[in-house]
């Protein structure tokens, strides 16, 4: 669903609403909670239709996407604090290894949560450099390398393998946040040797303002990996209303509180689009897209003070294109008053999200006849 | 909203829907999400449109009902996960004092958020003594005390104001659980002098299955209290990206990550149901429930084994009124196909709710028609 009149370039900020949501939102309120109350919590469960599963049922649709096991996925919380769960989790198993690598200019809740867990145990060295040096500073005293894998600024997407593989040889573990790649493309954590992600499922995963988000535990670290925000929706037996703490089976340990059902459900409907598609075809159509930006793109660089940042190579990008201008903030609200909806990031970045579930190359043409119109008019 | 020929006495576990929720949540979604698209997050400031301070806009309505003022108080995440973050802020204030002495009926999440912050920082004591010997056990290598004001299966109150006021006696910090007190009477947590507090949106307050917590810090403690679960939404400035985390002003700071909109608009909405309400009226209908629930169950006690353990002493109760039964899963199990819907708790607890916005005296009359109908079936 998107309103006429718009280009919106911007569904890796926020996604667009799948058409289903708004129906699946209404039978939730006033069927499931008005009618059904209490009992929505334990309701038919071989219908999958029982809220305290739903958390999991979000995660296999989730788990498809980004290569990993159904049960090594725990859907629920913000990014942030999912963040939070993987770093300290992962850290324990670091042993006295208390470095933090990662990219200086990593998204910065990233960075944060980092900071804050610092905060608590009082030992970690949170180690910024610059991403074309993480590969040269995979040392021995590093635990645990934090990384994006698509930058939210430049586009620029890391080899997630190579790093993977070459952190795993140091004996260090990695966090990869996944929150501008999950539904953007194809993920192959496994594959890849993930140790952990965190993921988010507002942006290409169109789950809805603030949706719910996720985290990956490979499932080697599930016996040793720690679960430090072990909450009640986590225990082995909820219900069971125990004393102490004792993990549920897989990732399903990872939930924590009571999850919120109205936007997980939203989310859980979002998914259901990407039922029957092939993510090898979202990256062609991605590429494709994007190729066709850049291109058009091309004649205005000469004529205006804009510079590529996005890498051209291929394997390099993620679904979005990103341009310098000294103006940036001001062209981008220009931009946004004209229909063309993208993203002004600090400190000069105008940013075009390609969601390739939803745009065709006619909206790339489009995009850029308005981009063209806003520079000349500034000129 | 309730159906027709249910009893509900559950609004403890899930408040029932509010009836305006069903048309803010299509607004949301169709409108605000599937219209304006990204640009609500900076909509109409003025007109209290912008989803950035909808959290905000959220924690000033549960301020009200709880003895806060606004800026004390950040709504967002799970109560578990602010349980978390009150005891990481609170015993951070404690320094030396690493013993967190609790009820050993607290509720199982609260055990279980402090065993895993105790896993992270690996010197924590939780000491879990019975409720009634809270008072005795305040000693000074206590750092925390971690109490929830109502039991959740005796519906027993604690008496928050003097045992916030014996705890400070000793130098010991306060975390209140008001999952069953927020919106089912008045709370005065500044009155009580009490340190933090966390609550739930899901039971009295209406605000959906799951919907999002809350956490009040005092603000003497505003410039100490370390932010362990330090995310963008909580920054001073969260577009600025900054490199490192700078803490908002108030208890924003203590919000996360990207905030759930879809749930958070319903809490939103359920909130408005107490704009009007006098929460001394509340508390006075309640206890008028109580009482006739009580009197009316009393001749029960004689025939079936059934034993009260919701004090009797008003002062000393919540909302609830539960009894004792050696088959209390199944007698609930017959209740609830009989349309009387409270809860069953282990190991042997019926639960009653009972919800002063919505329940009338004759409510509680057929409650304990259905209750006496079920028992003599069993008989």
């Amino acid at each position: 669903m998107l309103p006429g009149g718009l280009v919106y370039l911007d569904g890796n900020s926020l996604g667009a609403m799948p058409r289903s949501v708004p129906a699946r939102l209404s039978h939730v309120a006033s069927q499931e909670w008005g009618q059904q109350l209490i009992r929505s919590w334990t309701a038919d469960a071989e219908a999958a239709q029982d809220w305290m599963a739903l958390p999991d049922r979000v995660a296999a649709k989730v788990a498809r996407l980004i290569g990993a096991a159904p049960h090594e996925v725990a859907v629920g919380d913000s990014t942030s604090v999912n963040t939070f769960k993987a770093l300290a989790a992962a850290l324990s198993l670091a042993g006295e290894r208390r470095v933090i690598l990662t990219d200086a200019d990593n998204f910065p809740t990233d960075l944060y949560m980092a900071q804050g867990l610092g905060t608590l145990t009082g030992d970690l060295e949170l180690r910024r450099v610059p991403s074309a040096d993480i590969a040269a500073n995979l040392t021995g005293d590093v635990g645990v390398l934090l990384l994006t894998e698509v930058d939210y600024r430049t586009g620029r997407r890391l080899d997630m393998a190579a790093l993977s593989a070459q952190a795993r040889a140091q004996g260090i573990l990695t966090v990869w946040d996944l929150a501008h790649s999950a539904g953007a493309f194809g993920v192959d954590l496994n594959g890849c040797g993930a140790d952990f992600a965190v993921g988010c499922g507002y942006k290409f995963l169109n789950g809805g303002p603030g949706a719910p988000a996720f985290l990956f535990v490979a499932e080697r670290h599930h016996a040793a990996a720690p679960v430090v925000l072990s909450g009640w929706m986590g225990h082995a037996d909820p219900f069971e209303m125990a004393r102490d703490y004792a993990p549920a089976p897989g990732a399903r340990r990872f939930v924590v509180g009571t999850p919120q059902v109205l936007s997980l459900s939203a989310l859980d409907t979002a998914l259901d689009v990407f039922a029957d598609v092939d993510m090898a075809d979202v990256r062609e159509k991605s590429l494709s897209l994007s190729r066709t930006f850049m291109a058009l793109m091309g004649p205005l660089l000469a004529r205006f003070p804009l510079t590529l940042v996005t890498p051209e190579a291929e394997a390099e990008r993620g679904s979005q294109v990103s341009y310098r201008h000294p103006q940036a903030r001001e062209v981008m609200a220009d931009l946004i008053a004209a229909g063309i909806i993208g993203d002004f990031r600090t400190p000069d970045i105008l940013r075009f999200g390609l969601t390739p579930l939803y745009h065709s190359h006619a909206d790339m043409w489009q995009a850029v006849q308005g981009i063209k119109a806003v520079l000349e008019a500034r000129a």
